[in-house]
């Protein structure tokens, strides 16, 4: 086995630091990496400026022995990667026919002449070697020159990404041999307070291998467990114990694992129990029946919905009382109860949901302040809940928070579950 | 004026470089100092280790005279920001009385007394200072050493932004005074190719200031103008001209400028225009009602919608006739254009609008492949659209891009626009 891997991603554009893209690449790259065991230390961005390019190339030398870098390789004269580079190790570039050719058939097989300024990216760094591209011009570039391995790729994800996988990768696994393996596993609560999780897992966090780390989301929480081992299954077998004591300790407000989300463990509870659903919305206003349709094969339990966003609407479409809206207001746990109860019927579904409230930033009142929003889940055999939130925060995240929270009412009702973790306040 | 800024932005935290969450501070920090004109020259990102850390800073304080960092400022162990500047600098850490108060009473006001661990948070680095964080625990730190003005900022986005806003951009006028401001202007376009465009701007583009930039967007473009200047007129002066001729040339292609997203474009033609919504989703699933009423007052002229996934909800809920659906299918032009106009009868709407379409990844055929979506607009005085889309992707961008296109329908019927780019093709 050879050295371990030390890699560190640069993304070239000054797009990126004007904030005007997301460096997007960065974490693509990051979790390719992670998968197949390979360590990747830093990330890096930088303009299309050459000077500062062949400087993060120095920085990069010194502390890293894989360098990917993305974008920089168009045919333009700020396309400055390739050549960056070569100053850097003060080789010439050189002039690949094969390239060329192939560079021209490109162009021929779309009706087109190959611009001139696109002959520059039929050049090689002496010494390398060229990067087949199959969906677009730029080719990409793989060099090693003083125990660093560099590989140069196209900005564009669709082209990028493709390379990344058939490229890069089987390199580095031929480079660094059956490295050790990075496994993550992701754990996904809703309906507790990250203070609350983390102060009951402190004996869990100080550990080496595998570490348990708390992440923040938007609406839920997640503890990340990673473990590092020779093989995939040995990761594995040092995470399981750690993850069944965090389920033990907090399993009743896990929703999901991994690349799970609120909306699709609530699709496959429905699924399992051979339950429909039929959503009503006001504040979330078609939020919450976007999720649930953005998990591919929603049609098998999702029947549709209502968004109703006006009282009219709300009276006319969902059968919510007049007398309700009058003596309690749109936005109060009624008029909420009612929405969901009005969505089951018409829709024949087997649950019902509903939002109502005001998700700002105008609309709040001293009584009902901006934040305030009533979710309901009405089910089969008079089951139903409906619960209270007061956020604070964007519109945005007051629509998302609340999305998030009501689905997971709807889950524990579809699914009940022992309260496994009574000291937790359940909390808005 | 004295030097100006050459700023870095540096994030911490594994799971970043794990690929676990975005590094999305990058992008509202360069978007920020941009807007104020800093120049920012490089990101950095690494993981919760001291002495990577502390090598990071070496390297920016070479390049850089104001460096950035998010994240590592909690009160856990992996927390090493603050631990890993000060060593850098060869400083010690001193507790602020006052800090270690206003902890205290942060946790007083929520019920609970201040964890022993969160003691740390109240120390500062000598000759520097903590900046008040009213959204969290974690205060920041500005301190100036060697010439190079370090400000370390909380990870949580709620709690770094209004710190970047309030505490460092402040001070980073005070102390370059007033650079040279760098403006961007971005213009959005839908229905149209960016290839088309790029084809015919190749005169602009070559400029150095402004610059004139094509982005691609999720199911729409972008052309950023970006100009320099010594103040904010002076570079918008710059742009004018140039986006006046982008619009002689693509105006009927353009719905919106800067932070404009398309449904805010149709939400401000429909409030001109004094007129109501209605819309009606299969595909797309409450993608299209989420987007509009993402909008801050989209309750003034949306009235509501309907999520008819199952045809039985379309015939019940909209009045699509059953011979429609039997003769045409559930995706054709015929049953969009009977969804858009029974929910536009029904809400008694201004204007109907429809989806109906395979997303995927399932459900495709040989005559209705995945990707298929036909989108239906209804107006008043028999105005109407429909219009057929056949895209290459996820489902997520599937959904996403024909929510885009039927907004775009919808906006060019509320607000006619002449047809000023006629060699275009408009496309799917």
């Amino acid at each position: 086995m050879t050295a371990a891997c030390r890699a560190e991603h640069i993304a070239v554009g000054s797009e990126i630091l004007l904030g005007q893209i997301a460096n997007g690449h960065a974490q693509t790259i990051s979790r390719a990496f992670a998968l197949h065991g390979f360590f990747l230390f830093h990330h890096t961005a930088v303009g299309d400026n050459f000077e500062r390019i062949v400087k993060v190339f120095e920085v990069a030398a010194r502390r890293s022995n894989v360098v990917v870098v993305t974008g920089g390789l168009g045919p333009t004269d700020d396309d400055l990667t390739k050549e960056a580079l070569a100053a850097f190790l003060g080789r010439p570039s050189e002039l690949s026919p094969e390239a060329l050719r192939q560079l021209e058939s490109w162009f021929a097989a779309r009706g087109r002449k190959m611009p001139e300024q696109n002959r520059k990216q039929a050049y090689r760094i002496a010494g390398g070697e060229l990067l087949p591209n199959p969906n677009g011009t730029a080719p990409g570039v793989y060099v090693c020159a003083n125990g660093v391995h560099y590989f140069l790729l196209p900005g564009p994800p669709l082209e990028m990404e493709p390379m990344l996988q058939h490229e890069v990768i089987p390199r580095l696994k031929q480079i660094f041999g059956g490295g050790q393996v990075l496994v993550s596993r992701v754990i996904h609560f809703c309906g507790i307070g990250e203070s609350d999780v983390d102060a009951a897992i402190k004996d869990l966090t100080g550990m080496a291998n595998p570490t348990v780390a708390p992440l923040a989301g938007e609406g839920e929480m997640l503890l990340r467990i990673t473990a590092a081992a020779d093989h995939e299954e040995g990761a594995r077998a040092l995470i399981q114990p750690v993850e069944d004591e965090i389920l033990r300790r907090f399993g009743s407000y896990v929703y999901g694992f991994d690349d799970e989300t609120i909306a699709s463990a609530v699709g496959k509870a429905l699924r399992q129990a051979g339950a429909t659903l039929a959503v009503a919305e006001s504040c979330t206003g078609g939020l919450v029946s976007s999720m649930i349709t953005a998990v591919p094969g929603a049609s098998d339990y999702m029947l549709g919905g209502v968004t109703a966003y006006h009282n009219q609407a709300k009276v006319a479409w969902l059968g919510v009382r007049e007398e309700t809206l009058a003596r309690f207001g749109a936005v109060s746990e009624q008029t909420a109860l009612e929405m969901a109860q009005g969505v089951r019927e018409r829709f024949a579904a087997t649950y019902g949901l509903a939002t109502t409230g005001i998700a700002g930033p105008g609309g709040g009142s001293p009584q009902k302040p901006v934040g305030l929003v009533f979710g309901a889940v009405v089910g089969p055999d008079g089951r139903q809940t409906v619960v209270r939130m007061q956020w604070r925060g964007s519109r945005e995240q007051v629509r998302l928070r609340s999305a998030k929270r009501v689905l997971w009412e709807l889950l524990k009702l579809v699914s009940p579950r022992a309260e496994a973790f009574p000291g937790a306040q359940s909390r808005a």
